[in-house]
């Protein structure tokens, strides 16, 4: 930590300052210079919280040269962490995976249908909402404990890994008992009561980022799960928020390749929230393995047009089909081959 | 609703679409153009849901001229929300409002001499977080239901209405039980279930806006709380996110404006969070109550520099009562009076 | 200037960013701590040119501990910049001041007609755009030379100062001739190469903040025009863009105060571009002035409706003369007369 | 074009609002739906200005169905536009193109060292700035004519062809007397009078997204240059502003796919700019690839840390070669091969 003082602090308020830093237990290294004086703070193995010192008087800045997360971090575990599924898949090792599955699980039947699809493509981890969180109290809102009943059968037969979002404790306990990853979504990425909860029932959690969630709260809303005991956390980029309204959100692909420096655990991207248009989800899905993705994420239907939430980004069978083979090609190019059911 | 054909658009796909409105049960009128055919969607009383239109072959833009909230309007309702509290003071009426206090309940002691500093201010209602949503784990979260009987000592000895955070269910029913307002946090705004949950415990509920949500996305969460049968909704802009870190967040001014022709609910300003210093809080609420809201909520403590969260957004005493003194000359050239204790 | 390696780094790459630093000039303090190494750098008078050190191996980030610019800042001048026009009025000083007109001049007969109402209302420098840098090129792009002829002829008639745009540097050489304030658009607020070239024609400058520009960037867009020789350079908020469309734009008002503690020159604020909705100038203009602004520049016509450009964001001569009243009575509240025309 | 009525609008209000389309040249075509009328305007064969219609009693909300560009649209032109350079290379036809240079010309010999590696790296065009817009005036400007009498010479020498920047009406002559394409950079994307000037140039333009333009301001930026006479612009993203500063900027890839439905113009992308850091600059290229850009540029130093600016952003020459080589192959799977020097 490196606090900044105003040009016209004087002698005592540096002073006062170093006190004040000694007495939290660390060591204050004053550095004179031209214009101002700037004093180092040593001593300390992670970020000092710094509200006794910013409101000092002749104090203009604290600056922190720590990151504020610690064990979500590539310096404090170098391996990178492979989570392993029950159907044999693993994320963030060498293989790519891909997720695929509809929006929202409408029926059974439904949702069955999309299943032989998405097991015949090639993924093999399948998506669907029981509990999905809506912008507007008039929307549908999820089938709930049948729809996770739904999924697992999908799992009994097709042998696919499930993943789902889990919106509250209660739904969070539910979908840890059926299903193979537990979602927290966008929306409540900084839902702290929430992630404390599924950081304590033992079941890989998939963490989307907040739609304006700066890399440094993302990384510390999964340091609360990590913190909580649970180290088996996949992060889920899916698009921020922007000035324009040409798509959606911003797919920010930059922030893959960057959450590979600044942390071991594994992430996927999801083209279809970020973009919002099915024919941006392709493109967008190849950038996200090229640029170093452990998988994506995607949503299909066999007729789009018919689906209850989501369908104009859903792709159609054979599209996905076409982009699976587009993404092993990029995924071996980079030495990385497509994860597969083991069956 | 209006849907906008490509060019390439073909008869066949103008049927279609028209086909589809009609089976939602609604009127199709197509307007053929020079470039191309727009449709007019007639007979609905509220927002259409767009998702099987929008991917229908053809289809270029689906245009909402309808808002997608309903209670929460002034449409919807002519005269405004106005909450009385317990201790005698509205929100949302003539009076102007100021909510002040700690972050944090940090122990009994301090939390009394705060409040008789509160009481002497002028200000009306106790501010006090009980339960803080950190954004990382290894900050101080609150002292929980204690710090909720110490704010309601506070409230018995002073006078002063309570309004205290919510970060969960179990939370929330406690803070319904002991304070007046339940504060939902910018970081739950789309929290559903919680947003479901107060709606149902007949308490006012302050709702502020998320860090990067839009005017419609913060309507539509209020909505959530309405719909759950609870209309004693208060909004509070807190800033927004923005490209500049020259202050924590910015003000969204004109939110505030912008609401009172939305919606009848009352709608308050929190220039500490908004800012996040200390010299910005005075301007930037003087600000709030210039352009029409009902009321601010400011942070302050006897002596910040020892506050264990968020002391340097707080104000001293002495700038509490000359804020206090600027405000109430503001409110009154507009022709509203700062609310007073009754007592 | 703080240098801090990464945690990997060897004591040969301290080393070598140390050499590095003498090199340029400055002397090195390396503090070595628990985690790492951070370096400070001493004895620069102003910001260091990072690029030789930022990119040499081991080093994990540079840390500017000076603001980059230095002859705008309240460091380097502590009285305010106060800019007399040739009509008397004042801008910077206690007054504060109303610029007023229409978007563009559109015809003399026109012009003169806005001119006397703006003349009546109280406000002191009139606006009316001759160049007009428009978002489309099939817009109306202003009548340029015959434009300024008409304010030049208002300025004789009224004795308002003229305020107007340029976009190029011929227009420049034209409005310094014609007018008393040339101003710099949004869109020109990183044209470097005008900025020179006002900076060199000795008339006082409005600089208007960039759609997206931080406070530093502004901040040293000024410093360009300081630099070639101008001092009178007025700094003018005009809202920066957000995620939501329910606004234009959003103004930022802490910007406002915020200007204050960190220059000398006067800031004015827009709050039409700021906004784009009549019904929103006004509530948004008194939350200029209460939060501290040396002036308003606000649209005028006497018929809005007929306005070539910007119609919707103009008020009506009745809400001019009404705001302005409001508007006098919060800066005499805080101890500001507004500023009048002298005879 | 579609006005959107307020509840409470008359029908002479509706009445008024045909009235003034009619006068316009168009027809009005009013829907009474349950909640409120909507008046399409069919007749227009692009945008309609709005602001003679906006303003109106009882007007709630103008919504535009067309597109405000014309000229770059893929409706107004089916074809790709192509663009042959003197070297034979092609832009925006089935090929991709590697630009690749120094970010300035800092003198005749360092610029030659850089050209060789270039041309030998596989690259088609050498970049170099002769004329640098710096965000402060105490930053290294560029040799100005000089340094384009040096790229010269690398053009001649190693057959490639040459792109370097304008930043006013006199650089734009030079550049376009020395260089194969003029750039324009993200901080005159909307300087409409420099638009205006290259587009009567007849040289190619490329033209880079403003750090907060929409696609439609980028759009119509294009369109300025077209309509002034110059058909062979290149669009190139290189990054928008976000809330994050975890890196320089975000790369929005999803416009570069988008781009390709909007435009016929080809798009290229600079992953330096949006990243701003070296170890993301070949992770980001190979996105941009894979989502379909037409090119890429990068800056290569032979020592990046002896570079004058934007030295940490530039890639070894051994990274280039590499990075290359992954291009080549993704390009190829898309069906598109990499272009280069036909000597």
């Amino acid at each position: 930590m490196l606090v900044v003082m105003s040009k016209s602090a004087t002698e005592q308020h540096v002073k006062d300052v170093c006190t004040a830093i000694s007495q939290l237990g660390f060591e204050a290294r004053p550095m004179p210079g031209e214009q101002r004086t700037a004093i180092g703070v040593v001593g300390n193995d992670r970020r000092v919280d710094d509200s006794h010192i910013r409101g000092l008087p002749g104090v203009a800045n604290v600056i922190h040269v720590s990151a504020p997360y610690k064990q979500v971090s590539r310096e404090w575990r170098q391996d990178r962490t492979v989570i392993e599924l029950t159907n044999g898949v693993r994320i963030g090792g060498d293989e790519v995976v891909v997720m695929a599955g509809p929006c929202a699980v409408e029926s059974e039947e439904k949702l069955l249908e999309v299943a032989a699809l998405v097991a015949k493509s090639g993924a093999t981890i399948l998506r669907g909402g029981a509990y999905k969180p809506r912008t507007s109290p008039y929307s549908f809102q999820g089938l709930g404990v049948d729809g996770l009943k739904i999924l697992a059968k999908a799992r009994a037969q097709y042998g696919l890994a499930i993943i789902t979002e889990a919106i509250d404790h209660a739904s969070a306990d539910a979908v840890a008992e059926y299903a193979d990853i537990v979602q927290i979504g966008a929306r409540n990425m900084q839902n702290f009561a929430l992630l404390k909860h599924v950081g304590s029932l033992g079941r890989p959690v998939m963490l989307k980022r907040g739609m304006s969630a700066t890399m440094k709260e993302w990384l510390l809303a999964a340091e609360y799960i990590l913190n909580a005991g649970n180290p088996n956390v996949i992060l889920c980029e899916r698009g921020i928020r922007s000035f324009d309204s040409a798509t959606r959100n911003v797919m920010d692909i930059t922030a893959v390749a960057l959450a590979k420096t600044l942390t071991h655990l594994p992430i996927v991207a999801d083209p279809a929230h970020a973009t919002g248009r099915r024919d941006m989800v392709a493109p967008v899905a190849r950038a996200s393995i090229a640029v170093g993705a452990d998988g994506v994420m995607v949503e299909t239907h066999p007729r789009p047009n018919e689906a209850l939430s989501d369908g104009p980004q859903s792709l159609y069978p054979q599209q996905l089909d076409d982009l699976i083979g587009q993404l092993r090609q990029i995924s071996e190019m980079l030495g990385r081959p497509l994860g597969q059911l083991s069956r």
